[in-house]
């Protein structure tokens, strides 16, 4: 499946979740990454975010398609390179 | 079609571009916005995202599927009130 994650989350969690999903997925911009997952892969990453987060406080969507050919993508502007790490 | 935008632009056009998309869309997160759209709605939203951008320094993507039956959304942690006006 293809995948979609956007977070917004504390600052001081910001970075486990983005080393975390580095591993998995690619990053998108700031606070995005996507990417194909298999089922399992998604269920670990799925579960894992839910250990990252505070769960009152933090909030992350993941979107996804069985295939990637569901899904159209536009970008526009200028895609910056990934900042390692902001804090 | 049903849409989803994640933007990632400088402080200054945030506020422009939040309240552009919110007559189309609905406020997610932080920087992202989701809902349907038509053909014609989506032309509008992408040439007025063009206008509003610096198109060296931001960048946003649009993430589109035919139909919202094709997208999986889950959600975890808490979705936050949308603050109306961050700056």
């Amino acid at each position: 499946m293809y995948v979609i994650i956007v977070y917004d989350a504390g600052i001081e969690r910001l970075n486990k979740i983005r080393i975390f999903l580095k591993q998995y997925l690619n990053w998108v911009q700031n606070s995005v990454f996507e990417g194909e997952l298999t089922k399992a892969e998604y269920m670990k990453v799925r579960s894992r975010l839910k250990e990252l987060i505070d769960d009152d406080l933090d909030c992350i969507f993941i979107y996804h398609v069985r295939d990637k050919k569901y899904l159209g993508i536009e970008e526009l502007g200028t895609r910056k390179a990934e900042i390692d790490s902001i804090i």
